[in-house]
This record gives C-alpha cells, sequence and structure tokens, in this order.
C-alpha cells in the first residue's frame, strides 16, 4: 500500500506528519509513504527513512488562499502534487492537514469523483457520551445540497461505516427538527421519503440535541447545516471549558480543587478529542483522501494513515461505486 | 398594563406560572394579569388575587398534540382562549410556557401577522460567556424560510434588541459556514447583499463557532438552521455535564474536589441557563407573544412577564410594523 501525505499542512507541520509517518511504517507492514513538501524542512525530522521517500516542492497553499483559485494556480503545491500520486497510481490514497478548502478542490479536480456520486461530502467522526462516535456528514464540502446528495451521503456514510469502523449494520438517522416521521423543511422530507427506500438501515430524524448521545451511528444532512452544527459543538464545548476554568480559578477553595481533579480534566478533554477518531474522510472521491484537523499532532496523523489504510484495504471506493450503480433512482431526481 | 398567561402550559404549571404572575404584580405597576386555565388547579397556589383575574377553562394542548390541528380543534384551550384575548384587546399581550407549535399556531391564526412580516420567527436570548446573551433568530417557527423572511428577521431583531435589551446600535450578524463576505450558500449569499441594504447596523457573517462569545447581538438564521444551532448547543452542554460529573465521580480524590466546588458548579451552570433572559418573543405577530421555556419555574416565568411589559411599554410591535412599512424592497422578491 502506498500513501501520499502532504507534508506542509496543518499547524504542527511537518514536524507532526513526518513523526506520525515514522511510526506508521514502523507498526503497518508493507506501507509505503510518499512526502510532499520542502524537503530541507522535512529531512531534520525524518530520523527513519525506511518505507518513506520525499517529493520535493516548495510551493505551499496556505490558510489564506483562495482554495479553488489556489488548487488551480498553484500546481506545484504539496496538495495538488499529493493528489496527482493519486490520480496517476501512484498513491492509493492521500492526507492532508492544510486548507480544508484547498484539499476538497484538489480532490475534485483532481483525483476527481466516484462515477454516480454527484458531490463529495466531507466526513468526521464525531464524540459521543459512550465513546464510540459517530460519522457525521456533510459538513461543509457542498453547502447547497439536494435531495440526492444526501440520500448518497447516507450509502457512503453506511458503507464506511461497516467496513472501516466494523459496525454492523450501522444506524443512519437524518438530522432534523424534530424526531417525528414527517417534520422538517421541504428537503429533509424528501430525503426521508428517498432513505426510506434506500439499501440502508435507517432509523429516521435525529434531533441535534441527541448527536452526542449516540442517537445515530451515521448522520446525514446538507453542507451547510452539518458546518453549523459541527462548529456549534466545537463552540460550546469551548465555552463550557473557559467557564469551567474561570469557575475553578474563582477561589482558594476551588483552585484546591482544581489541583485535586486536574489529571482528570485532562481525561475529560480527551474524550471530545476526535483526532483519536482520524480525520474527516472526502467521501465519493475516486480514491480515499483524508483532512486531518489543523491542529494535528503525530498520534492524529497516525490515525488518519490507520483510517486511510482502513478504508484501502476494505475497498470503500469500490464497494460506493458498486452500489450506486444498482441505485438508478437516487441520480439526478431533484 | 394586561397580560393574558397560559396558566396550564409547561412543565411545573400551573404553581410556576401562579408564583410568577403574583410575584410581577407585585413588582409592577399597573401591571393586570389574566390566567387562562382550570379554575380549581390554579386556585390553591393563587394565595394574592390583587390585579390577578382566571378565566376558566378545563381543555389543554398537550405536547403530544399536533399543533395545527390542535388549535383548529381546542377552541376552548387555554392558548387558544390566551390568544383570543389578545386579538380581542382585552390583553396587550400574552405568555405561554406550553406547546411550542401550538403557541406559534395560535399566534399565527388568532392573533395574527404584523403587516409586511411574512413569517414570524422564534426568537431566544441565549447565554454568552460574557454573560450579556444574544438573541438568535428564527430557531424553528419557519423551516422553509426565504431570503426576505431573514431580512425581516434582522430587522425584528434589531427593533427589539435596541428597544427592550436596551444595546444601542446592535450589531446584527447573519449565520454562515465561514465570517468572510462571499461565504455560504446561494441562499445566505442573496441575504447577505439584501442585508447590507437594511436599516441595521450588519456587521457581516457569524460562525456557528463564535456563537457564545458574543460575536453579534443579534444572529439572524433560517428556521431549520437555527433550530439545529439551539438543539446542538442544548445537546453538548447536555453532554459536558455528564462528562463533568462522570468525572468529579471517578475516585475518592475526585469526590473531595467535587465536594469542594458544588455550590460553584452550580453557578456555573445558572450562566448556561436561558430562563433568566426570559423566554423566546414570537417576533413578526401584531402583539407580544412569548414562548417561555417548558421547564420555566417561577423566576422563568416572571421574566417572560417583564419581558413582555418591555415589549408593550417600548411599542415594540408598531416600531417593527413602521419599520417595515418604510421598506417595500425587502417584501416578495424572492
Amino acid at each position: 500500500m502506498r500513501l501520499a501525505i502532504d507534508a506542509m499542512g496543518g499547524d504542527n507541520a511537518p514536524q507532526a506528519i513526518v513523526q506520525g509517518a515514522m511510526d506508521a511504517v514502523a507498526q503497518i507492514n508493507d506501507l509505503h509513504i510518499t512526502l510532499i513538501g520542502d524537503e530541507s524542512k522535512i529531512k531534520p525530522f525524518l530520523t527513519n527513512e525506511h518505507h518513506i521517500d520525499i517529493l520535493h516542492t516548495t510551493e505551499v497553499i496556505t490558510g489564506d488562499d483562495e482554495p479553488v483559485r489556489a488548487v488551480r494556480r498553484k500546481k506545484n503545491s504539496s496538495i495538488v502534487l499529493m493528489a496527482q500520486e493519486v490520480k496517476e497510481k501512484r498513491a492509493d490514497a492521500c492526507i492532508s492537514a492544510g486548507n480544508t478548502g484547498a484539499l476538497m478542490s484538489a480532490g475534485l479536480f483532481v483525483v476527481g469523483r466516484i462515477k454516480g456520486i454527484d458531490r463529495p461530502a466531507l466526513s468526521p467522526t464525531l464524540p459521543t457520551l459512550d465513546g464510540k462516535g459517530f460519522l457525521m456528514l456533510d459538513v461543509g464540502a457542498n453547502v447547497d445540497a439536494k435531495v440526492q446528495h444526501l440520500v448518497q451521503y447516507a450509502i457512503m456514510g453506511s458503507i464506511y461505516t461497516e467496513k472501516v469502523r466494523g459496525i454492523t449494520n450501522p444506524r443512519i438517522g437524518l438530522l432534523n427538527v424534530g424526531t417525528e416521521d414527517g417534520k422538517g423543511n421541504d428537503m429533509t422530507k424528501k430525503v426521508f421519503a428517498k432513505l426510506q427506500e434506500a439499501p440502508i438501515h435507517f432509523i429516521g430524524n435525529v434531533e441535534a440535541r441527541d448527536l452526542l448521545t449516540g442517537a445515530a451511528d451515521v448522520v446525514v444532512t446538507d453542507g451547510f447545516t452539518g458546518n453549523v452544527a459541527l462548529k456549534t459543538i466545537e463552540g460550546t464545548a469551548m465555552m463550557m471549558f473557559s467557564l469551567l476554568k474561570e469557575t475553578l480559578m474563582g477561589s482558594f477553595k476551588t483552585k484546591l480543587a482544581a489541583g485535586l481533579i486536574k489529571g482528570d480534566l485532562k481525561g475529560l478533554k480527551d474524550k471530545l478529542d476526535y483526532s483519536e477518531y482520524g480525520g474527516a474522510g472526502l467521501f465519493g472521491l475516486a480514491a480515499p483522501v483524508i483532512k486531518a484537523h489543523g491542529s494535528s499532532n503525530g498520534r492524529a496523523v497516525l490515525s488518519a494513515i490507520k483510517q486511510a489504510c482502513h478504508m484501502v484495504e476494505h475497498n470503500v471506493t469500490d464497494t460506493i461505486q458498486t452500489t450506486i450503480s444498482t441505485m438508478d433512482q437516487i441520480k439526478g431526481e431533484d
């Protein structure tokens, strides 16, 4: 198996990327990794070159670049060259912790879509109270989604969750404003009807309030709503930690308590850390493309690498294509 | 000033409703309250009838009733009779902690809309880190919103925030998937352009991640997205409290710490308790209609009563109507 990895993407690049790559080849048999980026910056961290090579480039797409334009103009950027490795079959899958929009554009324009999938979906696995996590898609690849897109997301999410996360017959829910059948806006009502006929275990509507209690293994939504839900979770968790910190620093008594539970609170924070679950897949592309979190450390990069390997080993892309090809009714009906 | 209040709505009815009403007339001059509901259930809690009378009915719309149908069929329900009091000018405003959908239906069909407002918006004030709170609308009155609806929400939210919350020149933001101009789906892009021309202090796009840090005083969104954002905040906060509780009960050491900070954690919970900010207004109706939280205690009912009084005193409804009437360009263009 060969992976192409953008060595220059993310807050801790290239160190965290290189570290994750070295750990991965040490753990996974027959894994070869191509790191794409500035050789002079990568080399100092690459203490073991076994099964790792470097594709040198100094061009980088930054977080400030306008994604679509950057992918078109910066032909030698690490993200674009990474996607080329996959397109030209020199790599089975690719990973970047860089500019999400640029990765989506490179995925769409360079790697290309699976036949039958209209739009890729950005698909992170988010933490739940029981620690099992759930997959939410789309969280922003496609902010003007149509009915058939959400049906395609449901099928892709189901296949991924069964094959890669090992959950048999995963429960697929539709994010909606109420749990009852018949709830929702025009679009979710239409999607609901189509999901009932799809070859998945559809459990109906899921309310945003129940996302983190694991109401479903896969939650399907349009990219606009999914983005808002994801960022609301992040914002609310950040606010709670701020308030908790403020509370614990409030008096001598609370500071004493804070000292006693410091380690345990770290554990609480780790429970909410979704880097443990790997990166967000860009499902619907012709090969696995993984967006690792921008703040990924070496462990998070390792998780994303394992995730990419599982997707390749279990033929997720082929299975999606085969399943979709048997379902002409979900294409182009909206 | 006269208020009509549904005495039978909410988890703690009628006790909390009656308590809130008695506290309100004790604090607010010239306030008269009509409690609508079962006299035999209200009386035991009504220890002071000064400025409070009862409109007796035994019919109630429950949380399980389908809202629109219930409002049409249960003509003598406390919610419908309450709305009638407003429609027939026997009350200046009304409040219910009952079935939200039924209150919206009674508001729309009985109280009626402000001329020029196409759809009412459910508009709660939510907590922020600095304790000031922000108004979000719509959170679910209208799940199939159009461009002009969101522009109307912005104007209503701005007027309410200035007049009732006393914030001069309130900052109006549009909930979106990024903060940059030009971000968003088809609808938010169109709304953005119109908000730039509206007679408000529009500060641009606001990301869901920044809602609780008080990025704007008023956040405008469609009812579907707003409902998801609101319920995601609730769900995430609940999950955090569960995890915190679990962490604090984990060992002897953490239990000791928990004992030390118990009171402070209660304070943290109170900060997130939006009953302090009153109820959610149903903006756009011909008179103030307030949805108090279903779990309202007497204090929350009192807050909602004060809010209704402020809305009446400051002529919020008339100001909205006058402002909208000068803005033909926001009507019927989508």
